[in-house]
């Protein structure tokens, strides 16, 4: 039956995807995933063993930048395609790197399909739980209050979250570094707050303290985590 | 190589494993589980189809409630039975529902374990991200605040919470309903919120408006998510 499925294949480690996404990749008409201008494709990059030698492959296309205009418009023509496809009585899966809908820009297309269109969508692993797990220390328990925050937000919103919490996940921390080292000296995070760097990456995955980690800026795949919570937890 | 593998099997479906968790667990020496008295182990019954006949079952013993000191205990003991069978060569896969360092218990053993025993995390699908794809709308997009927010919480800081969230996902929701439909209707969140109980669990996942929710208190496993972010999501 022709169906759209929009499919969370993880962080970046192949290995990472669920049973469920390996077959539904595996038995799709029609492969898409985003394309931004000269850059392989990370979604396609982790999910490739799994597509079929029989699946046809459809790019969608990504505009280079974070352009707001730009990027309605490349929702726009990418659900137009999609659309197209499953009209014609295909089974099309859209190829999302972590979780859908977690951040992603599946929710874009979720938005504009027309309402005749059959969705589902499979979830994945998202950054932050693979970062966690890189760094061994929990993310919450028991009454925590967890907090994901992206960087882009003002100072004074990120400061009041902080103060407020007993566990933060700062994500896509890129350029916003110098600005998040600030508050979280301010708010007392200094020494709990650990970066990882495009977590479960094979060869890229880099995991610092913050208080140690030397770069000024880092990559856009960096989360930054801290954890103040459970009383039980803290001899390690 | 002895090692302890901490390793998520995800919210309820099966297929929700991940390709790495299911080779691990069909690898391992022990499969440990946690164990409630005359309850089948949810954990064991996701991942049973990866289970050599070869490995050797470790139910490790959870108390029947909440209770902290009885909690301490039995992951007490069962931090020493897992340093017993890695420190005599085995290789160990203790498995956790949905993912081991979200609001899970893996970290008390974590905490637990001699520094000498190798520990690897395998993340999970969390029920968080299970029940957005089952709601299909949004978790979270673009400079969205997403919080978690244990249902244990008091009443006014779930209520400031709330008040300053893009997006909220409540987790343990149980006898504490009537208390959250009170504080969703104060803080108009009531329209907006959707109740999943059983995420992905075959045949008991059921997906509510909390505004059309009758019963008066819910499973422990629901969750209430609440979504007022992205300007550009809404037409659905």
């Amino acid at each position: 039956m022709s169906k759209v499925y929009l499919v969370g294949v993880g962080p970046g480690d192949p290995e990472l995807l669920t049973l469920k996404a390996a077959r539904i990749i595996a038995q799709a008409d029609i492969v898409a995933f985003p394309q931004k201008p000269d850059e392989q494709s990370l979604a396609l990059k982790i999910a490739q063993a799994h597509v079929s030698v029989h699946s046809d492959k459809l790019p969608i296309e990504m505009p280079m930048q974070v352009d707001r205009k730009a990027g309605e418009e490349a929702y726009d023509r990418g659900a137009a395609q999609i659309a197209e496809f499953v009209n014609a009585g295909k089974t099309l899966v859209y190829l999302c790197e972590g979780d859908p809908l977690f951040y992603g820009s599946a929710m874009y297309f979720l938005d504009r399909l027309p309402e005749n269109i059959d969705v589902e969508i499979v979830p994945g692993i998202t950054s932050m739980t693979a970062a966690a797990a890189a760094t061994k220390r929990p993310l919450a328990a028991r009454s925590d209050r967890l907090k994901v925050l992206p960087a882009t937000l003002d100072a004074q919103t990120l400061r009041v979250e902080l103060n407020s919490s007993e566990a933060v996940a700062i994500i896509k921390v890129g350029r916003h570094l110098p600005k998040l080292r600030k508050i979280m000296a301010e708010t007392d995070h200094e020494n709990s707050a650990i970066i990882v760097e495009y977590a479960t990456h094979e060869t890229r995955e880099r995991i610092s303290r913050l208080s140690e980690y030397q770069p000024e800026t880092a990559p856009y795949f960096s989360i930054l985590l801290t954890y103040g919570g459970d009383e039980a937890w803290g001899t390690q």
